[in-house]
């Protein structure tokens, strides 16, 4: 079957059955997935009780297609590629799925998927806390973040 | 949430969605997933239609056990871990999913789960061909395994 590469931005809810079937496939003995999930830290005396994400869309969903062409010169064998991020507040939030032949190349994608979703896709992310507090979140491991441009808010 | 390692090997189908609740954490925001298919290889004219797995039961439940506790020492944020091994006539075979705060633990730790898995631990596969043959494939990376002792026979 043809290699597909389903991507998407959301604010619908995905079963991990559904992202598990768009990469099923005859020819592929492997499929890696990555999911996402609210991690209810606790800092500070406030704990995180969801996540709420936004996105620049148009330019989010043209770094997917880059990413997938770069996992796809890296590791030839990846058979499908599903990207399902979901935006607004969310838990869980992304389910990422690749198929191969054989594993090691499905693993090797789909940390090299996440590695780069982190570092150059336009997605933010704020914090709810217990508190009523809310901060949005920079990555750390984006390449255009600056520590210390984060804002707080009240929700 | 307590640490889990549920391990099991059964006939019966397990969902992939029943995988995931049993490694869902709120102290986690990570889970890792493999599940290994069924690829319909075709090899001189004939194609493997299924997989049959047998295992030596009560050993590669120790092996698991061992296996498990060796990846909490590696990589000691690793929260949840579960296991599932179909035996018999099957597609899909292993969903594995383990969950950790971090995501690089818990995608480092399903693939040493995974080489381990095909390296120490006691099962068997036969693949099933459309020419109504079978043979039990030994797995090459397995520590006591040897090339040339797979055996064809009829189903």
């Amino acid at each position: 079957d043809a290699a597909s590469t389903p991507t998407s931005l959301s604010r619908d809810w995905l079963s991990v059955q559904e992202v598990v079937d768009a990469v099923s496939s005859s020819s592929c003995g492997a499929i890696s997935v990555f999911i996402g999930t609210t991690r209810e830290d606790e800092l500070d005396g406030r704990k995180v009780i969801g996540l709420e994400y936004e996105a620049y869309e148009l330019m989010a969903q043209s770094e997917f297609t880059k990413l997938c062409a770069d996992i796809r010169e890296r590791w030839p064998t990846v058979t499908h590629i599903c990207v399902h991020h979901r935006l607004g507040w969310v838990r869980p939030v992304l389910p990422w799925q690749i198929s191969s032949p054989h594993r090691h190349d499905s693993q090797q994608a789909i940390q090299r998927c996440i590695d780069q979703l982190k570092a150059n896709i336009p997605i933010w992310k704020k914090e709810v806390y217990d508190t009523q507090d809310s901060s949005w979140k920079e990555n750390a491991e984006c390449s255009w973040s600056t520590r210390n441009k984060s804002s707080s808010e009240s929700v």
